[in-house]
């Protein structure tokens, strides 16, 4: 099994500007937020990439990924409708292939330069070829604001967990009877991270929930995914960023600039600032 | 001496994209760069902005100029000739008036909130009925950078001197020679902060040096504008960050960040990142 499809979201109404936000790499060279995560996708070895917009925003998008690639292809989601329903529009895009499904509206920082995130996702399911979840160990505290997983242990070394249940947002009370996975520390549940690879699979899962009221969620279909057949968490070694958060872009470019050779000059700038600057509160 | 009009330049070529750029204000609301320069000039008390853009720039900025305020009239400048030949655009739009000449490229932070750096700069300037440059106090291995001045303290309280001389990016041999002002700090010259008031005599005396080859140049007729007139620097109490530079956004958004009420979270959130990165080189 080989991945060379991928598609990202970013048809989220009211943050448009968001994927042209200017982010200096890791390397210290600026550019739009959607071209970082187009090339992150290019050089894990993805061929085709569709990118599911709202209408207009193909236009706004276009020099920022000719910039990145020319394996883009702009699907529409013409009404907001939901996550699962801005996924089910890349149905023909994708075709018969496992796919990487990523979310625009977050930047994925590896803890290792020399393996992105999405090529660490991609090298779990094309050897275990099935599909897969990125997850991220998370404090209770954070898990009614993620999708969390029920599971058990696959393989230590591998970081693999496969797949029970799925609850969007579970409450504590609710995680720790239906969400224990063995294995973690104490009070830590595995969250999605904001990456899969299905298979076309999900379309068929999607199909079967839409018209409902209220948009179409994606985990519903994820939950039903790992009841039928085997769907794996990978415990991806890396961080998310949340772009829509309101210093998420900061958060972002900060763990970028602090993974790059310019870390030192960074950090001293920012203990400079720190000196001249003081809580407005005293 | 009322101060009602000012002039933005922004229409260096290669930075289209950077007024556009979110940036969260001390408040925590996101807004373009460019609304956050407008509202604390429109916040100063004035009442029409004149933006210098290059060509096309203008729809491209309107609807983060709209999301500030109404009284923006944008100038274009056809050919890239320099700063003064862009300050040079605004002599029909400045009229008989004083004006706040800002640059767009850079962000103004205050050490005061209640006193934002324009605001500072408008009441001296008012005060002094005289054009006022706004200085900072710089070590001599960042004059190369700036515009650097010579001259006398006219009043320690007030943080004014009388300029003698301007000179474009001074040598530190230079400076000592002829830019030392008594009173600062050992290796320390005044140098531009970005912001200055003038009358319309500028225009006279950027007329007089026009085509020149290589572009127009601003502080050649600032100098002249020392020698023949009343011409003020003022020390301003603020910090002012340089968006074209490598992480000059990411500097200014934190600085924006640490001196508002949300200094306790990020900092919390800074300290996390560095306790889960390390250094790329190790």
């Amino acid at each position: 099994m080989k991945i060379r499809t991928a598609v990202l979201t970013s048809a989220k109404r009211g943050h448009t500007h968001l994927p042209l936000q200017t982010m200096i790499d890791r390397e210290g060279f600026p550019q739009a937020t959607l071209a970082l995560q187009l090339k992150e996708l290019v050089d894990a070895g993805i061929e085709r990439v569709g990118i599911v917009v709202a209408p207009g925003q193909a236009e706004l998008y276009g020099e920022a990924v000719a910039a990145a690639t020319d394996c883009v292809t702009f699907i529409e989601q013409t009404e907001p409708r939901g996550f699962g329903d801005a996924v089910l529009r890349a149905k023909g895009f994708v075709g018969d292939a496992p796919f990487v499904l990523s979310v625009g509206d977050h930047l994925f920082v590896s803890d290792d330069p020399a393996h992105p995130c999405v090529a660490q996702l991609i090298a779990v399911a094309e050897r275990e070829r099935a599909p897969v979840a990125s997850v991220q160990s998370t404090h209770e505290s954070e898990i009614g604001l993620y999708g969390t997983i029920g599971g058990v242990l696959e393989d230590r070394d591998r970081a693999l967990f496969r797949i029970r249940k799925i609850v969007e947002k579970p409450t504590p009370t609710q995680a720790e009877l239906e969400l224990l996975v063995p294995g973690l520390r104490s009070g830590h549940y595995l969250c999605f991270f904001g990456m899969h690879v299905l298979t076309p699979r999900i379309f068929e899962l999607l199909e079967a929930d839409a018209g409902a009221e209220g948009g179409l969620a994606l985990t519903p279909a994820l939950h039903r995914l790992a009841e039928t057949e085997t769907f794996y968490a990978f415990e991806i070694a890396g961080h998310r960023y949340n772009l829509e958060e309101r210093h998420g872009l900061l958060m972002a470019q900060l763990a970028l600039a602090l993974a790059s050779p310019h870390r030192d000059e960074v950090l001293t700038r920012i203990v400079r600032l720190l000196a001249h600057t003081q809580s407005p509160a005293r």
